[in-house]
């Protein structure tokens, strides 16, 4: 068992040059793509036609590489919002690959999709149950234990203007009416998911009021997205198993704020196993990280606007700044910074993680 | 000779409660304030009216300590936008305040005010010209040689909608007749005044197409900031002055782009005099730095998002980094970033500015 | 009793140019003000300080004028957002001035503001009951029956992001956690407290799940405009009442829709008293109509974007849509449209008013 | 020789559930196709992909039906923004279909493409008299007189960030820097190729600085629309051929501003061939129309603020005021409004084109 990670940039959103030139020179076969995971160029807001345009060139092109069966098999997961200095890029997974020398402990990931969601079910306990079952699974077929999993990548649903009328007009209840306020409420109940199947929050405990009602209930490495090209959740983990001989590793942190570059630090030492609190930035792979408005309306004490702004997105903002932390830490911009963690982290932080080369 | 530097936070644009605070416990006194230097909450673009309004109410504060003459002495510097973690919050800066037992070489600072300019003369020649006029006058009688100089703060104006109609009624040609973009023309020229009066840059190698034109014409100290509510140019001085006994010293270094985290430690430092590299963040009275979006398109590299966004404001984004950079090195956000460092550090770059109690 | 409007344009928020025009000018005088009801160039949304910045000048203005106590009791009504064609603008509305020759019927205005409300009341009952309240008594005091009555415009409060904190730590419970959605909360709340004053809809049918839960309840003739500078709710109401001999008269029509144009012009008719379906566009003083995105996220049976744009706030672009049906029916851009029409017309829809010389 | 027009909605982008319905009940033949020209619901700016992903999607079903060649024949023409009440739809036309019994002056269409502009030739002389080639091939073909044109719909390209730091690389000059700015002169020039065409401009009195340099030379029938994802330009020229038996007619009419709702019905009413000034608006197969925001910052002598308001990008207001004043004329939404009409129609106003069954 091996599993691979590499990191592509996108001159705009149907832009697969990068990925045809891995293939074309046998970097990269893509019968053993398991998981898309790219950060691209939209406001990653309910309107963000690019996420849905990058994933449907790439299922167009690995239709063409592996057949119409073969392609629905990679989890495209498009991740919107390249503010500040985020360099749009995706993060190609995949399996089975190159296998080093060490002999157990590499970084193994695992992939599956959810049945479609009711919109009625979206950021309610029935997403929370069918994703934590789905990690479930995923772990038992990597053997990875609780311990070992230090990041679970998941791509939900929203609840779109055409649920709501419809909803309406047959008299079902919604977690929310708001097309972008649901966004949240899908991110929160998948996140939740994961934090039941990895045993940090009790499946008893949970109920809909729980759902963004008790952001003190989370994960410490679920990271979800959400888009409108999907109904679904698509469960991406990955941890480091006593089966897999990847040259990769990967470790974890919680930022406590979005200014806790302490912890962006943490998670990558950990990936290199590292015991003096240094690391080598050359041998990270990539950082992934969750970033969050404050919901207290403070950071550090101090009021911040992100809240107030009705110009710009506050999950438009978290990203900038979050972005901008891990840039400075790694010294460049091609980073995983998405935004929005309800249950991903405390209020106002989240989860990161660091995969690097052993 | 002394000079002082107290922040206060703002809850509102109008919310003078925290500098009422500070006089009425004798704190500070209004009759020696020089400037504010104000990070206020709007969109820091054209049509920002907190800037104004936050002004407005200063102004009526004052007239009411100090009377109307003595009022207007006082610097308004309102520089709009507090995107991602920045806190809106007053630099009020004070002369002749305590002094500390150091015999020389603390923190000087002079205002003030060129004549209003036309508006065919924004963003041009005159506008250097003057500015550096002005800034000569006040390091000498600040006794401030070239190398003392470690921050020239100036605001300056815009060229508004109702000038472009004007000037083309009167078919006189303005160096632009875009209001958001006027104001970086208004920023470089004043900015390219400073360079001159500091020697960074001679006044016989400038012309009219050299501003915005030749971007590697720089000060390594101005920070210009432009807006919607004055007409002349206000330039506020700040060195180490031989003559005064200020408590307080200010660095500099000039942050070679937006992720440039060495330059903000090294301005720390400097204003603390270490020489280890080291320095003590609660000993920072503030951190002054510009921000400014990679006009190449990329950062470090690779492309970034900022100048192709049609729905958010390049200079919010830079802001929102610069600040997220700033905070995470002082480890709160109450830091003034400034947006738009044309002519000001070299291009995606800006000057950073600390001051810190010795 | 007599009742009058004069429309004043504003080149900023501050602009008090035209008002001092009119009181130098003898046109006005400052005692006889019982209400500002202003289009103010922020974005109307949360953080739009132009509301709070024009307020501020006036208050400054008649205080200067009138001394601090007379200030108070004019109304500074501050509809943000003038998006489109609309043209910043100030409707002055004042009494007991110039008196036609007609014996009866012309415009009656009165104005009252409610208690302050706590965070928790905003949206909910007792903010129905209050208004309510003050409206049947502004009505009994100009001798107006409910048919009289054309128009009631409210100010009210919203919930700020501090009261969202506060109500945490004291674990109070809010109509919305969210600060812009408050908006929509208060204006809805308010409204149907005019609704309930003119016998539209009954208090006895109403509780705090109908507040924009059965948007089917609404008032003909309310208008609310929710501001973060006040804390109650501000009343001015307008109707023609047997006692005034104004030389103004005030029709009003429910708009269906925001393409409804007949509705205008069915206003302008009304307040001119014809019969034949014309009107004299020179006549009218102006129009005051209220905009709102139809929720349903369909407009004449097709899809419109406005639910789903999160780069600007639909209420922005239902301002334009309705601010040029209404100048293209008077051929001018001073109109008065406010966004947020929730319980006022039907969900899409909007009352509005017509005031003209008779 | 026939023209054809029909009207589908768009649920999203992507959506082709309408044209499919349309070809698999053989009310449409693709291979008849002559040019979508689609609202699509972007943000109509540079980062708007919206355009490129539906044209993406229609290319795929294109090639599917009819083959990768024959699929390139058809123009794609996405105009983005579907600001207010826009309604995202696509207008196919084609040609040889359903004839009528009329003998001839039915409408005719053609469309070409011009050759690849180089970065430093957009909106510039070279796109002006390549265009002007390319539309008087297109009228010679369909034997169009001058008189016989009513709209000349243009696809053009913009500077992109790439070409501009390219640009700087090589030392060479472009028409701006400014990528939202360039759509502007890419427009100007475009329209000013079918302004030559129609003998409406002079060539001779024509230079680089003459575009957006002299809006009072302008076409009354072009409609330019500019985009990131094409390099030539792509011309749709319509008009009624004597050759031609399509039981559709097209009109034209001036808007003088952004509320001359006159000129939108006397469009209607030419292309229904009245004399009358009625039209019937259900025999109106759609209308197009282009806005401007009015460069002097007036409409009908007032200010408006579109031009200072650095939230939102003034075509998009623009698109709002102009899809609000056609749907009032239509009672319906799916209307094609442009948005940025630089040398097309008066400074603030456009062209606006109605398709009429007979
Ligand atoms: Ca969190
Ligand atoms: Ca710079
Ligand atoms: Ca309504
Ligand atoms: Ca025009």
């Amino acid at each position: 068992m091996s599993a691979f990670l590499q990191v592509v940039g996108q001159a705009s959103p149907d832009d697969l040059s990068g990925l045809r030139a891995l293939v074309e020179s046998e970097q990269l076969d893509p019968k053993r793509i398991v998981a898309f995971l790219n950060k691209t160029e939209g406001n990653g807001c309910v309107n963000d036609f690019a996420r849905g345009y990058c994933a449907h060139v790439l299922h167009e092109y690995l239709s063409g590489e592996l057949g119409p069966e073969a392609a629905e098999k990679a989890l495209l997961i498009m991740s919107g919002g390249c503010e500040g200095v985020l360099s749009p890029h995706m993060n190609v997974f995949s399996q089975d690959g190159p296998e080093s020398d060490q002999v157990t402990g590499g970084l193994a990931i695992g992939a599956g999709k959810t049945r479609d969601f009711k919109a009625e079910e979206i950021g309610r306990m029935a997403m929370v149950e069918e994703t934590a079952r789905l990690a479930t699974e995923l772990m038992e077929s990597l053997s990875l234990s609780k311990e070992d999993v230090h990041f679970v990548q998941i791509k939900c649903p929203l609840i779109r203007s055409s649920d709501v009328t419809e909803a309406q007009e047959k008299g079902v209840s919604l977690a929310t009416t708001d097309t972008l306020k649901s966004m949240g409420y899908s991110r929160g109940a998948s996140s939740l998911g994961a934090a039941v199947a990895l045993g940090e929050v009790e499946l008893s405990g949970l109920d809909d009021s729980k759902i963004l009602g008790a952001l003190d209930l989370y994960s410490g490495v679920a990271s979800s997205s959400s888009g409108i090209e999907l109904r679904c959740c698509e469960v991406l983990i990955m941890g480091n198993s006593p089966l897999s001989r990847s040259p990769l590793r990967i470790g974890h942190a919680v930022m406590q704020d979005a200014l806790d570059r302490d912890a962006v630090v943490q998670a990558c030492v950990e990936s290199q196993g590292m015991t003096d609190g240094n690391f080598d930035p050359e041998k990270v792979a990539n950082v992934f990280a969750k970033s969050e408005v404050d919901p207290s309306g403070m950071i550090r004490g101090k009021r911040h606007t992100m809240l107030q702004d009705s110009d710009v997105s506050g999950t438009r903002m978290s990203r900038a700044v979050v972005g901008a932390i891990v840039a400075s830490v790694l010294g460049r911009t091609q980073v995983y910074v998405s935004g929005g963690a309800e249950h991903q982290g405390p209020p106002g932080g989240g989860p990161v993680a660091a995969i690097s080369w052993i």
